[in-house]
C-alpha cells in the first residue's frame, strides 16, 4: 500500500467504510454496550437527583450527555452492514434494542427488518409508528412483504397493498398463501426471463436496459410464450459466447425445477447436492412462477439444524432476553414430560421394594443399568436418524442395518458389562450381584439398540419428523425396562 | 408442451437425460438394490451347483445373467449426476459398492471421488488400480488433488505431480499444507483476475478467450501489479455497464477478504450473514491467493452441524456398513466414559446405604431428582452454547444471562417440584419425604442451570469447542450432586 497517496488530513470528516467482517460487528457490539452502560449511569444519577431535589433545572447536562451518546451510537450502528445491525439488535435486551433501533437510519430499516430473527422482529415493529412502517415496507418486494406480513399491523398491510401494481398484489397474495417450510415461502419473484429464439446480443441489450440484476442472478430463465420453462442460460455462457448465437443453442435444457409446495428442506438438499446458486420454481402446468436462491437455502439449512439442536433439549428458538415468563412457557412442557416418564419408571422400580429392602446395594446399581441402555440406544438412534435423513435407509437394507446394530451393541455391551460387573462386585462383594448386573446391562443395551432403530422408523412411517420426541421415548423405555430387567433378575436369582 | 413435435419412435435408443432430482437418485438406488439382490440369488444358485456337480459347464447362463445385470446397472448409474452416483455408492455395503463403482464410466470417476464422503472414498480408491487413479486425478485441479491426497497411494501423488505445471505444483503443496478446518483447506485457485485501469470491453474480450469461467464465478477479482487485491467486479455489473467504463469505476472496493488460516466455520458464518457466493482469500501481505465458493461453504456448514449431532452422542461419522469392529471403536469410548461417571455417581449414592436401608422408597425417588437436574441443565446449556456460537454472549451481558437462567430455572423447578412432591407423597405416604424431594429437586435444578452456563463458558475460555463433552460433564455433576443432595437431606431430616 506504499504507493497510495497520503490522505489529506484537512479533508471532510472520516467516513467509516462499511466493511464486511463479523469481527467488526462483534467489536461494535462491545462499544455499544459500553455506551449504553454509561447512559444507564447517567439515567440513574438523574433519577436520584430528581428524587433529592425535586426540580427540573439540571436537566441540561443530562440531556447533553444523552445526545452525545446517541450520536456515538448512531455513528457506530449506521456504518455497519444491515446484517450486522440485525446481529447487534438480536444481542441486546428489549429496551436497549428498541433504543438503538430508533437511532438506525431509515434507509436501513427495510433491510434490517428482513434480516433479524422472527423473535426480534416483533419487538422492533412494535416500536415503529405507522409512517415508519409504511416507509420501510414500501420499498420491499412482494415476497419480502409476505415474509413480514404475520408481524405487521393489518392497516399497514392494507396501505402497502395500495401502492403495489396488480401483478405485485397477486404475487403478494400468492406468497402469503404458501405454508411455512415450503419452497413457496422462500421463493422470490425477481427474475429475468428471455425467449429461446433470440440472439444473445438481444438478451444483452435487454439486460442493459434493466440497470440492475436481481441479487444472486447466476442464470436467467428461458420461457416460451405460455411462460413454460424451457431451460436456463447462465451468465457465464452469456458472457463467453458469441453475441450472434441463439439462446436455444447455449441454454441448459435439463435443470432442477422446484414446485412451490415442495418442502423447503428437500429443495435445500438438492441445492447442496448439485452445488446450485439459484433454481426455478414452476407450477403444476410447468409455468415459471419464481425462483429460489442460495442465500435463502443457507438460511433454511441453518435454521433446520438450529431447530433440531434446540428441539433435542425440548426447546424452541427463544429471545435470550425474553421475560422470564415467556422462557417458562418454552421450557416447562418438555421438563414436565420428562418428569412424568421418570416418575413412571421409578414407579416400575418401586414394585420391587421388597427385593431392594433385602439387598440395598441394588438401589445404587440400577441407575447404571438404566443409564447405559439409554446412552447406547441413543447412539444407535443418532446413526439411524442420520442415515434416514440422507435417504440411505431403504426397504432393501433395513434388516441388514438392524442386524448390524444388534451385533455392534452386543459386542460393546459384552465389554462394558465386564467393567460394570467388576464395579458391582467391588461395592457389593457378591459374584451373584455382579452376574445379574452383567446380564441386565447387556439385555438393556440390546433393548436400547432395537428401540433406537424402531422408534425413528415408526415415527417416519407415520409421517412424523423422526428426531423430535424420539429421545424422550427412548429414555423412558430404557429406564423402565432397565429397572424392570435388573430388579426382576435380582428377584429371581438373588432372593 | 402440446406444441412440441412428437418424438420419432424409430430413432436411436432412448438416452435417459441427466435430471437433477434427488428423488430420481432415490429411485435409482432402489432399482439397483433389486438388481444386486437378483445377482446375489444367481451367485448363490451357482455356488450350490458347483458344490453339487463339481463341474464348470453350466457357467454359461450364470455369466449371461451377470452380464445382463451389469449392463442394467451401468445404464442406471451412468445416467445420473456424479453427486447422485456418490449418494448411491454411500448407500451400499462395501462389496456391492465396489462392484457398482467398477461399472461407473471413467469420465465420472474424478467427480464422484470428489463428491463422496471421506469414509467411502477410501474403499473406492482401494478398488482402483494405478492407471485408473492416474486417469481420474490427472484431470483435477491442484486444490482437488490436495483434498484427495490423504487417501491416495504415494506413487500416484508422485506421478500426478509430474503432470502439473510449476505454478500448479506450488499450489498443490500449499493446499496440502493448510490444516483441516481452515479456509486454506476449502479454497480453490480457479479465479479470474483483472487490472483496475482497463475498460470493461478489454475484460470482456479477455473472458471470451478463456472459453469457460470457473464454477460459481459471480465476481472477478481486481488486483494491482503486485497481486494485491483492490476490489471485486461482479458479473452483473460487467454485463450491465457500458463497455467503455473503467474497471475502477464500477468495482466494489470494500469486500470481505479471508485469510487462509481463518477457521472455515468463521468464513462460512460470514457467507451466511452477508449472502455471499464467493469471497477472495488474501495472504498476510494482502496478495490474492485463492477464493472460497458457496458450495464449499454449504458443505462446511452441513458437516459442522452433522458432526455436532453425532458428537452429542459420542460418535464420529461412520460408514453404516463398516465392519462391526470398526463400529466398536467408534462407539465404545464414549459409552465407557459414561459408564465410569455413572459408577462414580452411584458410588456417591452408596455412601448413604444406611439411610436407604431405613427408607427404601428413597431408592426409587433419587433417580428422578438426578434426571430432572440433568434435563434442566441441558436446556440451559443448549441456550448458552447457541448464544455463544452466534457471538451474542459478551462480557457485558453475561451476569444478566446467568441471573435470568437462574430465575427461569427456579420458577420451572418450583412448579415441577410440586408435581414430583405429589408423586413422592403418593408412593411413600410421607409428607417429610415429599418435602425433601421438593427441596432436593429445586436445588439440583439450580446446580444444573449454574453448570449449564459455567461449563460452556469455561471450555470456551480455555479454547475448546464448547459443545463436545459438555453434556457428559453436566450429567455427571447433576447425577452425583443430585444423589448427594437428596440422600444427604433425607439423612439430615428423615432419620
Amino acid at each position: 500500500m506504499a504507493d497510495q497517496p497520503v490522505a489529506d488530513e484537512t479533508a471532510i470528516p472520516v467516513v467509516i467504510p462499511r466493511r464486511l467482517d463479523p469481527e467488526d460487528a462483534q467489536l461494535a457490539l462491545q462499544e455499544l454496550q459500553a455506551i449504553l452502560k454509561r447512559q444507564e449511569v447517567v439515567d440513574a444519577l438523574a433519577q436520584r437527583q430528581h428524587e433529592d431535589e425535586d426540580e427540573d433545572g439540571s436537566n441540561l447536562l443530562e440531556g447533553m450527555l444523552q445526545r452525545q451518546h446517541e450520536d456515538e451510537i448512531r455513528q457506530i450502528v449506521n456504518a455497519l452492514h444491515p446484517a450486522d445491525i440485525a446481529f447487534i439488535l438480536e444481542s441486546l435486551p428489549v429496551q436497549q434494542r428498541q433504543a438503538v433501533w430508533q437511532l438506525v437510519s431509515q434507509e436501513h430499516d427495510a433491510d434490517v427488518l428482513l434480516e433479524v430473527e422472527d423473535w426480534v422482529r416483533e419487538s422492533l415493529i412494535e416500536s415503529m409508528d405507522h409512517e415508519d412502517l409504511i416507509a420501510a415496507t414500501g420499498a420491499m418486494d412482494a415476497d419480502e412483504i409476505a415474509d413480514l406480513a404475520p408481524d405487521l399491523p393489518p392497516d399497514v398491510i392494507a396501505e402497502v397493498q395500495k401502492g403495489l401494481t396488480d401483478a405485485e398484489r397477486a404475487q403478494l397474495i400468492a406468497a402469503m398463501g404458501y405454508p411455512e417450510d415450503t419452497v413457496g415461502a422462500i421463493m422470490d419473484f425477481d427474475m429475468v426471463r428471455v425467449r429461446e429464439d433470440v440472439t444473445l446480443e438481444v438478451v444483452l441489450r435487454y439486460l442493459r436496459r434493466l440497470h440492475e440484476l436481481p441479487d444472486h442472478t447466476d442464470q436467467i430463465f428461458v420461457v416460451d410464450r405460455a411462460d413454460q420453462l424451457r431451460g436456463t442460460l447462465s451468465l457465464s455462457r452469456l458472457l463467453l459466447s458469441e453475441p450472434d448465437t441463439l439462446v436455444s443453442a447455449v441454454m441448459e435444457p435439463d435443470v432442477l425445477s422446484l414446485n412451490p409446495m415442495d418442502p423447503d428442506i428437500d429443495a435445500a438438499n438438492a441445492f447442496e447436492r448439485y452445488d446450485l446458486v439459484s433454481a426455478p420454481v414452476v407450477d403444476e402446468q410447468g409455468r415459471l412462477i419464481g425462483r429460489v436462491t442460495i442465500d435463502e437455502v443457507v438460511d433454511v439449512l441453518q435454521e433446520d439444524s438450529h431447530e433440531q439442536e434446540l428441539s433435542r433439549a425440548g426447546l424452541q428458538e427463544e429471545d435470550i432476553f425474553a421475560p422470564v415468563l415467556a422462557a417458562l412457557r418454552n421450557r416447562a412442557p418438555w421438563l414436565l414430560v420428562n418428569l412424568c416418564t421418570a416418575s413412571i419408571a421409578s414407579f416400575v422400580a418401586s414394585r420391587f421394594e421388597d427385593t431392594v429392602s433385602h439387598i440395598v446395594i441394588l438401589a445404587f446399581l440400577m441407575s447404571i443399568v438404566a443409564g447405559i441402555g439409554g446412552n447406547s440406544g441413543n447412539q444407535t438412534m443418532t446413526m439411524i436418524i442420520r442415515a434416514m435423513a440422507t435417504g440411505r435407509v431403504t426397504g432393501a437394507n433395513i434388516t441388514q442395518l438392524v442386524k448390524r446394530e444388534l451385533q455392534v451393541t452386543f459386542l460393546v455391551g459384552a465389554c462394558g458389562s465386564l467393567v460394570a460387573a467388576t464395579f458391582a462386585w467391588m461395592i457389593s462383594g457378591s459374584y451373584a450381584v455382579a452376574g445379574v448386573m452383567m446380564a441386565a446391562m447387556v439385555g438393556n443395551m440390546l433393548i436400547g439398540a432395537a428401540l433406537g432403530v424402531l422408534i425413528p422408523l415408526l415415527r417416519d412411517r407415520f409421517g412424523k419428523d423422526p428426531a423430535v420426541g424420539s429421545s424422550v421415548l427412548l429414555t423412558f423405555a430404557t429406564d423402565s425396562l432397565g429397572f424392570f430387567l435388573f430388579l426382576g433378575l435380582a428377584t429371581l436369582f438373588l432372593l
